[in-house]
């Protein structure tokens, strides 16, 4: 290669960048029926070049477009591919705009809707979490800190805690997009435009709310792209708690899911094993959309005004953040709706794990011991039933009372069962308030779509 | 040491969670008189309990506070004093509330405490970018791409891209504030508290607006720490920006600007020497909150529910980042205020740059050359200029046409100052513009603080 | 604060340099001593001034010292005090040196030491693993993949992966000292020195193997704490990982170990729960370290040579992770030294889960049967045992030879014991694999302390 | 999609891994080999192996390879192929392998190639950087600290600080790939092999040095890529420098350096505008590589033993770095060859900036003024001397002497020259330094290549 090429092909973009042509016509259309608008360009010729560029998207879309690596981008095959289907006229969409707006002005276009597609796949796998929940909700398990068993709580509690971290990242989405949502195509290369141009028109043509203040910060700013990837990556973070979740609960010593056989491996010989594999994976791709973030921030850090060419490198990690997270959260998705939870195995966790002690303990103090005692009692209680390898249940009042006398009868009432339905506080796990979450989480569905 | 002091001094956070202090106080006390409104415990005893956390504050304020590292955390410290104070009645603080609901409560009062200063002093900053810009609605520089001579501007425009960034960062900062303002109080270890508590009253009285919805969530959640670090590093991008062009503007080569002594370090020998210190220390910091904001993502990935030992790793690298971002935000307001721009630099610069290449051909287009060969004729005078190492106005009319017989005398009239004014759209440097930009920026201010 | 005091404030680095005092004098002394030793100054003066700082060291050791927090670093206070103590002569150790040349020098022999010491810390978790492992050389338990039981293995040789790991984190701390044994002073502030200098009687005093090749790369090259922090970032990667597996064992479904009461915490209500705090601590001081280096890593980009004041964020990041290092190996050595293991839940774990499939296979392949075929085979007959809930060596003769007539009575010879010993290859957990890899380990821990 | 082709599109690696043919083919070859040696297989049915894949090899080189995107990675193509080439006895060729230390094998295969690739590519732009300090052996520039001129130096000894930083990435690169060399193969999916293997055999099939020591630890291990992509990070760092000065060089203010024309873009409109495109894209892809490590770092974060899918995120950053970093070296090494240094701006800076300060107190000291003094007179003198907006040289004897008496004539001999061979110290800019520098680059790179 001569070094011009070579040094070209170290600048191009259009391996990946061909992904906005949809954006990049769109803005082209807008604009030329605003210099039409404007008078700046003659009716005809707006819709000459409109035609033409309703033509390249055709060939884009059906495969028939002439794709040229030499031209570095996609702004320049269209325009080339333009130019030869249009002719000279095609120079004249140039007029007013420059490079620096028109790429701002198609990656924000990129942004807003890939932030609300984000948000629909994330709606979805809240949805499949809500169903799972709905058919878990007399299904216990143990609440665990520190990966060790704390106290029972529902199933359909414990999956609606992603429902929450999910509507908190919809929420962060739809502020990216919002952020997104600023024309800055008019701010020529950077000082603005020396035309008479409409700029509202062309952000109502392209559905922008707003249109930009400050043609300088316009041409350079990339705060979206950082939104955007700041969304994903805490999002990414939510999942791969999931993942892990998924992970160990699949695990034979845990045992408390069974995921679908679509989402797991095996191998022929060992038909026992079923290796969540995407689970995992979106787990590991954690670390891959942070990295993204990471990257933006790095190049943007130290710039100085206004457009340098270090801003190109806004897509590639922007477009592999999208595709990760969208793919991941439909991944999520599948699993949830196909996993088999395994009641009985939970069950069987929630009565052995001595879950229980708080509630015996609440049991002395309504008998009238004085909390510390009643505390002191029960810790030795348990401690005593652990030595024996017995349960709470298994223990005969006599052993109960060499604790504590006000131990009665009743004490075999202190149930797995009993213990969640006190937990009967705005946000607690007693069946009454997750029934009552399960339906406002449906409502907040319901609205989300309409 | 022995093993057990060995590890309680790896877990020992008390070295810089002790800055909780009166966020930890304010929980406590909302939560006292809840228990006292509740019938949890009597008036006479939550009183009590209010009395003892108000000295403990006034100990801690005026440094008389017994801080104890053996005990580990600012929790357990405030707990012991209270109990030298007010005796037994002390342990019923800790009714219906644990260490993960409390902690998590605190860090959220920090997080919308530390959102709102940051905010404050980013308006700050823009007070001083605004200040500055009124004086210089009529300095031109050289606009740059590149690094590289692009097109006149005004300083004022120049400065007022920043303040949009500042208004992006502030909106951030309110975001992350709204998301830390939900009480997770009440949700217990994990699963919610079997006492009848009022979550409304003690979100009230702490200032919260909503109360968590799901308690597994509530106690494992860091979103809005991450939300206050994602926030904090695209403002530091901005300030590192900001940084760079300071200290570029500070070479002899720019001499753009002159920052305040106070603002600058040089060696007693080279007093020529302005190095500016502040800006670069600011530029490097951007860093450090990069880093604490990939910390904590890195923390938080692949963490099951609910409360792992890992999450403690939330604070200080938050308080950090506080730190970094108000005190940058704050030398920066210093220096912007105490910097002295070289007029007559930067109008050098934009009169030696060839900077009206643009308008020349806009001229030519204007008396009805076609557009590309107006631009060639262009590319053509301004080589033979550079050649000359001669300016425009330097040139004589015949050897402007030369290039084209268009030109006429009214071509001396293209000028930094018609450039300027001819960018008159939305967002363009038109004086005009910037004077309403200018206004609107002042108002923005004033509502801010009403 | 008047503005010059808080600038000063941002750009302090004594909260934290401090902790170089005893580099900054050892550079000092061997400086002075170089001079004197070149008649630059006299002898009388070096010995002045090499007293002087011994007396320093001394008031700083003792908690005499008075730190001035106005002077703003290590180099100021000690130079202030050195002038107090011994007068004007004070002034002549400055001569023919930079704070460019100092600071780097300083930096450098603290990372030569720091990767010695976490060095040493490796060395110390690798002994109390390895003799966890030389308990262990008989303890089965299943080797996972995909956190799935897949094969049994011995825990002697699962705990030996850990020791390579550690044995690539020690040759890259390594690696991190030789890069940093590199002498800088010598280079002036940035273009070498115009004075008769004997650089390699420095070098020596100071225990450097090099001098710098180039003044204006050795005053601004920071690769050295990049490396530390490399090198730092992949071992706690490493400790993350055992973290995590310390975290898992530990939980009641798997059981597999009990780690010391003084590393783990519970509630006084409930015994039961042995929370591994320190396993989870660690794990999450991972993300520490990466930020550390990633903040270093963004704060070089893109700076410009020669010394710029951004690279005074060196420090604190490096002496965060260096502490967090160090302090994590040694949190593992008394992790990994008093856990116990629990060899009947292992063996249990290793029964149950179908690990023997593949040797079932390897069986009926040495009878004879093609490969295929005994897979197929065994396939289908765990299937059916775990339809039967019923392990391998449950099932009848009749029943194995439902699934293929080569099964004999010599099945029930397929043991966790043969499977276990049929791995004897370099590498593989055989127990004469293992032992010898025992005892390689032994020699190298021997050859590092000599 | 039906769920099962949709997780498999989620769990897919063809797209990127089929980068990993050769490596897995060679890998292939060696273990078909091995097997007939040990008697495993036939030798007949190893050479009908062998040549099949050698077959597959030339398919996928000359373009006629059936991928299928089905077979979700490069093995099972390979694999599926194989089996369609050469029948039945494909399928031995997994006798005593598993996909996780064949995967392993691959990639380390590829990370060594990489090593060296990337080290030659560097040492491509050492050589440019040689060449060029060649040509400039007597061109002077300020050498600066914050961006301040401070004193001059050579532009040879300015080009050989990036050759010293190169030699680290070297070194560096080096260690990387060693790290890598170590074989995997018969680690089987983690407890190593019933077979009788002989590892060694394949080791020095394949060139690797080493075999693994623990078969655990070999399927679960990639420091190496954490080493590789380390390396690369720092290295981008270096260049992120480089890119920087040539930026800010470019600028017209500066204007040390014109990139050729294949290096720069500028608009037709403006061909004053030489925007240093590739320097700027180079230094923003910094950012990328950096995150790919921090990505890699996320991943593996907290990963129990031993393959978990997780690991299959090694690949697309790891090949994506190997692309930036070879590229960005080739990149620089065409910037820097074609680059022209401006001799006359340089020289110009030189001259301007009270550089020789501190050469003109040195000049006191040798005359016998004191130290201190000497300096306080020269400060005075050079606040004159900008006042006055003149030049040292520009200044009488009589008003040198307004500052000090001891000035004379010979004062005018205090020049940039003189300040340059001043600097005679090892790694000092003095002529003769830099000439034996030049001398031993050249040396280092004859021997690399020897």
């Amino acid at each position: 290669m001569d070094p011009t090429a070579e040094s070209r092909s170290y600048t191009a973009s259009i391996a990946y960048d061909r992904r906005l042509y949809r954006h990049d016509i769109a803005g082209s259309v807008a604009h030329a029926r605003m210099l039409a608008k404007q008078g700046i360009v003659t009716d005809k010729e707006a819709e000459r070049i409109v035609m033409g560029l309703g033509t390249v998207r055709a060939e884009i879309e059906d495969g028939t477009f002439p794709w040229l690596e030499d031209l570095e981008d996609i702004h320049m095959n269209i325009e080339a591919r333009l130019h030869e289907i249009v002719g000279e006229v095609a120079g004249k969409l140039h007029t007013a705009r420059s490079r620096n707006d028109q790429v701002a002005t198609d990656t924000r276009l990129y942004v807003k809707e890939a932030a609300s597609d984000a948000a629909r796949a994330a709606r979805g796998l809240q949805t499949a979490l809500l169903e799972q929940a709905e058919a878990h909700l007399d299904t216990a398990l143990p609440g665990y800190t520190h990966l060790q068993r704390a106290q029972p709580v529902l199933l359909a509690h414990h999956l609606l805690a992603y429902f929450q971290m999910l509507e908190r990242d919809i929420e962060r989405l739809q502020q990216a997009r919002h952020r997104a949502d600023v024309l800055p195509l008019g701010s020529g290369a950077l000082a603005g435009s020396p035309y008479p141009l409409d700029r509202e028109f062309v952000a109502r043509e392209l559905g922008f709310s707003h249109v930009s203040e400050n043609s300088m910060d316009a041409v350079s700013d990339r705060d979206f792209v950082l939104d955007y990837l700041s969304a994903a990556s805490v999002a990414m973070t939510h999942l791969s708690r999931l993942g892990e979740e998924l992970v160990i609960w699949s695990s034979e010593e845990f045992g408390f899911v069974r995921l679908a056989d679509a989402d797991t491996t095996g191998s022929s010989m060992m038909p026992q094993k079923r290796n969540p594999d995407l689970a995992e994976l979106a787990r590991g791709r954690t670390g891959r959309v942070y990295g993204r973030l990471m990257a933006m921030l790095t190049t943007l850090k130290g710039l100085p005004l206004t457009y340098n060419r270090d801003l190109q490198e806004d897509k590639e990690g922007l477009f592999d953040a999208v595709d990760t997270l969208e793919s991941t959260l439909a991944a999520f998705t599948r699993m949830v709706s196909g996993a088999r939870f395994d009641r009985e195995r939970m069950a069987a966790a929630t009565e052995a794990g001595y879950l229980l002690a708080t509630d015996l303990a609440d049991y002395l103090v309504r008998k009238g011991v004085p909390f510390r005692q009643a505390h002191g009692a029960v810790a030795d209680l348990t401690r005593y039933a652990i030595e024996q390898r017995r349960r709470f249940g298994e223990l005969s009042l006599d052993e109960y009372r060499r604790f504590s006398e006000r131990f009665d009868d009743d004490v075999y009432g202190v149930t797995v069962q009993g213990s969640i339905a006190a937990r009967d506080v705005p946000g607690g796990t007693a069946p009454a308030r997750v029934a009552a979450a399960l339906e406002a989480a449906r409502r907040r569905l319901a609205e989300s779509e309409a």
